[in-house]
């Protein structure tokens, strides 16, 4: 076994790590969120961490729970964030695990900004986002030469819980063939009528990625114009991606978990193979 | 310390791991793709991969380089993944390792398919994308509250070299605050210019992050306007991960590598601090 302490960091007393621990697959963990999990004092988690995961902690380690719990109202991001400046303060090595990555509709800058101005020193730790790592566990890839050369990330909701007013649905359904959405399916039907709205086809393939990269993971494929009478009629709840795109097509030829099950995958998913060879 | 080899798989003899090695530095390795390289006989590496990270390496393993050398032309997409059917053939566990996530701009759906084509087992494992982590380490989150709830990734040129036709410049420009570019700075120049004339400011916070989270990490902070410009003026190199828009910004509050320098972080980068505190 090779030595890859030496690349790691020291987690000091009084600092506040900012972690991503990936969407669920505890091989997901970075080398340096796993590292920083041997070290730390307490780890401040939230609702999208898998507990095996939280598993891996060390044996002193606390853990604290930062999201919503029994019908109890979830706490303020202002609120968690100054729990982190009083552990620090404490003198603990603190460490902020989120699911994900802190970065991509993680907060994560927020709370890295309450921080400063509370003079807490910090690092970052960048994690797998689902919207990526989890749809490669469904054999889809979010990006692929023969079908885009963009991809556009959104969030289906703000923090006012509305669907995002500042996102221009036109534009976006123009431009990116491939559009991967976190927390879109509380308003799936009105994000897929907006994307149709903006001319994308009905016929677009769609797929719902739920509990991504977990035991439990659960793929529905759909389309855009079905998207929302057949995630209504399964009994899929969130935490889940949706993609939109020809990259779902893909996933008959890329499903390679679901070939550790015995799924036979398809030779040429987009029907453009000996368009390829002859290239 | 705690034990994570229970979450690994085992690699079998002739199979195909096609795994991301995230954007440099060793510890943003993912927990999977070390203990691949632990147990693989050979490597099949490109250039972006980082020394660092292939002296993880196992003791047998053999190391075998897919990418342009010394003026050679770089070898064909088609023969890499024939190549990686070759070893996988002869019985070997063969681990493709690419830069950053095989799907992210990675061609890793046609080396898979390539694998289906000629039977060969395979799995994915999804690594940190520098469009992501290579930003976090310059202190520049993808996405934040304040300034985006939508983020697009796109390639600057496609396999012919030249800037992808298909993209919709018009639609990227007002689809994302956001824009994350990968091998842009060849047509710069061009990019820019096409998004300054989709109406986007010329004022807009744009950054080149190089060698993103190498020692050789390397930030030039600018605007859309000048971008071309001053990239040309500076001897900085590909990689480099280009990034449009205000969260360009939140680097000088959330540079936290620079701040392990002795930077002083500043508060209150975006200006926005009292209105958030009276919401």
């Amino acid at each position: 076994m090779s030595d890859f302490t030496q690349h790691m960091a020291t987690f000091d007393k009084g600092w506040v790590w900012l972690v991503g621990a990936g969407p669920g697959d505890p091989g997901l963990l970075t080398l340096h969120a796993w590292h920083a999990m041997q070290q730390a004092d307490v780890i401040v988690y939230d609702a999208l961490v898998d507990e095996r995961i939280l598993n891996l902690k060390n044996d002193h380690c606390l853990l604290e729970y930062a999201g919503k719990r029994g019908g109890k109202p979830s706490p303020k991001q202002r609120d968690i964030s100054l729990r982190l400046v009083e552990l620090a303060n404490e003198g603990k090595r603190v460490l902020r695990l989120k699911g994900g990555d802190p970065f991509i509709f993680g907060r994560g800058g927020e709370e890295a900004l309450t921080l400063v101005e509370h003079n807490i020193p910090f690092r970052i730790v960048p994690g797998i986002s689902a919207g990526i790592g989890g749809l490669a566990y469904a054999g889809i890839p979010a990006t692929h030469r023969d079908t885009n050369q963009a991809v556009t990330f959104l969030t289906g909701h703000d923090a006012t819980g509305l669907v995002p007013d500042s996102i221009d649905w036109n534009a976006v359904a123009k431009a990116s063939p491939v559009i991967v959405m976190y927390m879109a399916t509380k308003h799936i039907e009105l994000i897929t009528q907006r994307l149709m709205d903006a001319g994308r086809n009905k016929s677009t393939p769609l797929a719902f990625v739920v509990d991504a990269t977990t035991k439990s993971q659960n793929v529905l494929e759909t389309t855009l114009g079905n998207a929302a009478a057949d995630y209504k009629a399964s009994d899929l709840k969130p935490p889940a991606i949706v993609v939109v795109g020809d990259v779902v097509r893909l996933r008959s030829g890329l499903d390679w978990l679901g070939a550790l099950s015995g799924r036979i995958l398809e030779v040429d998913p987009l029907g453009t193979r000996k368009q390829q060879d002859a290239g």
